[in-house]
C-alpha cells in the first residue's frame, strides 16, 4: 500500500462490476451478459474511480479486464446511454463524453499493466477498453467493431482516433474507424491489434496467467515500461533519450537491479521486490 | 451546398483532370493514358483547386480518384516537370514544390473521404497522392513506388516521409522511400499500405461501390471521423481525448444520432441526414 | 572529406570496435565474440565517438554494423557494466545512461544509411542498436530480445520505448519491452521489425552489398531522406510538408538531379556526385 493515502476510503462494494483481488492481481469483470455487458452510466464511473483508487493504493500490480457470459463488452447500452444522451443538454453531453474518455486516460495512465481479455463481441465503447490496455488477449471468437459512426458518431471516440493508428497504423485505423465493420481474430492478430491469440474459451485463463507473472515480477520496472510507452508517444526523440537515460538511472539505484545481479552472480531466480 | 460561399464562381470545366458527379460522389480520373498519366504543373494545380472548391461547397460526400489507362499515375512528368524544374529559380522551385503539398494536405484535410482505385503503376507523386487518401482499394496489378531518390531527389516529398511511417511503420517506410524499389500488391497488403484487393480489373468498381455507401452514410460522422483521425495523429493523448468528448457532444445533438435511435427503437433501417 | 574539419584529429585506432572503410562504406564490427559481443563502456564511447567522427568528415556514405561470432550482440555486458553501474552514484549512472542514449540518437542523426546485419542473438542494448538502424538485414538465426524489464529496469532504454511502437506499432511494442520474450525472425518479420531476411551466415554478405549499393547513389538524396524521416515522426503535418517542399527546392537546384535528367534524356545510367 502507498504510504500517499490521504482521507479517503477504499470503495466497499463496485455497483456496477465485478472486482476481485487476489495476490496483487485485481480482475474487473463487465458483469452484465444478458446484455453482453453493454456499459451504463455507473459502469462508466465505477471503472474510473476504481482506476483511480488503485493507481493510489499501489496494493494492485496487474489487472486483468474481461466480460462475462458470450462476449467482451457490446458498448454503451442503447437505452440506458443512447436513449438518456438524447436527452442531455450540452453540458450534461460534454460531461458524459469527458467521462468516458477518462475511463481510457486511466487505463494507459495507471501503474500497472491493464490485460483485455477478450472473447465474442468487443463493440464500440467495449473495442476502445481493450484498445486501450496494455495487452489484448483474444480466443478466435473475439470480434473488435469501432461501430461508432453507425450510430450517426465520430469513429474517435474516447481516444479512438489517436490510439488505433499507433496500434495498427493509419490505414487500417482509417478503415476501421470510419465504416465500423467487425474485425474477427486472424485478422485483428495479423494487422496487430491482438498481443495473442489463445484456444477457444482460454483468453481469461491466459490472461490470468500472464497478470499472475506480470505481479510476480519487477513491478517498478514494469510500471516505469508501461509510463514511458504511454509518454513517449506524445514525446520527441531526444527528449525520450533524455527521459529513458533519467528512468535508468532512478532503476539503477533500486532494489531490483542490484537482486537482479546478486541472483545471476549466485545462479538462483532473482526475488523482486518492485522497488 | 454550403450556404458559406463567397463570391467564386464554380469552375466551369477541369482541364486537366476529368471530374464527374453523381449522386454525393465525385470521381477523379487521372487522363492522359498515353503518358501512364504522369502528372503536369496542370493537373497539380487543378487537384489542389478542385479540392478546395469541393470543400467549400459540401456538396460532395465521397470522392474516387483513379487512372485512365494501364496504371495509376506514374508521377511527375519526366519532361514536362523534371526538365521544367531545371530551369527554375529558386522562388519557383519552391513554389512549385508548395503546390504539390497543398494538394497531401488537401486530401488530409478536405471533408470527404477520399478513396484512390489503384491499377498498375503508382510511382513518385503518385504513390503519395495514393498514400494522403483515407482508403487505397487496389488490384493485383498494382505496383507502389517512392521512386524520388532515384531522380536525386529527397523520398520525403509532399509529406510521404510524415505519412509513410504513420501507416506502415518507420521499418518498412525507410526501405520504401530510401530505395525507391517498387511494392506490388501482396507485400502492400502484408505491411498494411492497402485497405483492400480486389480481383484484377475490380479497382474502381469497388472504390465507386465504397463511395456510393460512404455517400449515403451519415456524412458529419464520417467527415469528423476523417478529421480527428488527421489531426490526433499530431496531438497528444490527453488533449486527443478531450477532442473526441467535444466532437460526441456536438454530434449527440446532431440529427443522424437520433435518427439511428428513432430507427434502431422501431427496427428500420436509419436514413441518413450527414447533419 | 568536409570544409568544416576543425582541430579534431581523425582516431587512428578505434580500440573497442573493428573498423574497416573501403569506398565510402564504414564496417563497425562488434568484436568479443568469447562475450557474444556484450558492450562495455568502451564499445559505447566509441560508438558514440566514431559516429560523431564520420558525420563531421562526410567521407562515409552508408555504415553496416555488425558482430563477431556466434551472434550481434548480447547487450550490456553483465560484469563489466552491470556489476559496475551498482557501485556508481547517481550522476554517474544518468552520465552512463546519457552516453548509451547519445549513441541511439547519433544513429538515427548521422547523414548516412545504417544498416544493421543481424544473426543470432541481439538482445538489450543490442536490440536497440539494430532498432535505431536505417535497415535491419537479419538471417533466420536473428532473435531479438528487448530484455531489460529481465534485470529489474525499464524497457525504454536508449529510446526504445520511443522507437519500438513507431516500427512495429503500441501493441507489439508493449508486448516486447514489458515481457523481454525473444523475437525470431519471422515473428520480426511479420511484425515489420526487419527490412530484410537472407539465408542462414548471408546477413552479412547481403548488408555489404546494399551499403555499396547506398554508397554508389545519390548520397545527398539518402541523407536528406533520412533526416526527413527522423525529423518527421516529430512534427505536424503542415510543417512535415514544408520541410518536404523545402528540402526538394534545395535538391532541385543540386547536381544529382540534373545528372538524372541528363541521364535519362541520353538512355544512360546516370553518375551521382551525392551534391
Amino acid at each position: 500500500m502507498s504510504p500517499f493515502i490521504g482521507s479517503t476510503a477504499a470503495t466497499e462494494r463496485w455497483r456496477h462490476l465485478r472486482v476481485t483481488r487476489q495476490d496483487g492481481v485485481a480482475t474487473v469483470t463487465l458483469d452484465r451478459p444478458e446484455k453482453l455487458n453493454a456499459l451504463t452510466f455507473g459502469a462508466y464511473a465505477d471503472l474510473r474511480d476504481l482506476l483511480a483508487e488503485l493507481s493510489r493504493e499501489r496494493s494492485v500490480r496487474a489487472l486483468v479486464l474481461g466480460g462475462e457470459g458470450r462476449g467482451f463488452c457490446s458498448g454503451g447500452d442503447v437505452d440506458e446511454i443512447i436513449g438518456a444522451t438524447l436527452a442531455m443538454d450540452t453540458a450534461q453531453l460534454l460531461d458524459f463524453n469527458r467521462m468516458t474518455g477518462q475511463v481510457v486516460r486511466a487505463i494507459r495512465e495507471c501503474p500497472f499493466p491493464v490485460i483485455a481479455a477478450v472473447h465474442g463481441v468487443a463493440a464500440g465503447a467495449g473495442a476502445v477498453l481493450a484498445l486501450a490496455s496494455d495487452f489484448r488477449i483474444a480466443d478466435p471468437t473475439a470480434r473488435f467493431a469501432f461501430l461508432f459512426t453507425r450510430v450517426g458518431l465520430s469513429g474517435g471516440d474516447m481516444g479512438a482516433a489517436y490510439l488505433l493508428p499507433r496500434v495498427v497504423g493509419l490505414g487500417h485505423a482509417t478503415r476501421l474507424l470510419m465504416l465500423g465493420e467487425p474485425v474477427r481474430a486472424p485478422e485483428a492478430e495479423r494487422i496487430g491489434l491482438l498481443s495473442e491469440v489463445t484456444e477457444e474459451g482460454k483468453a481469461g485463463v491466459r490472461a490470468a496467467e500472464l497478470a499472475a507473472h506480470l505481479a510476480a515480477g519487477p513491478a517498478l520496472a514494469y510500471a516505469q515500461t508501461k509510463a514511458l510507452l504511454t509518454a513517449e508517444l506524445d514525446m520527441p526523440l531526444a527528449a525520450s533519450v533524455e527521459l529513458d537515460a533519467n528512468t535508468q538511472a532512478l532503476l539503477m539505484n533500486g532494489r531490483d537491479y542490484a537482486e537482479f545481479h546478486a541472483a545471476f552472480t549466485t545462479k538462483r531466480p532473482p526475488e523482486w521486490k518492485g522497488r
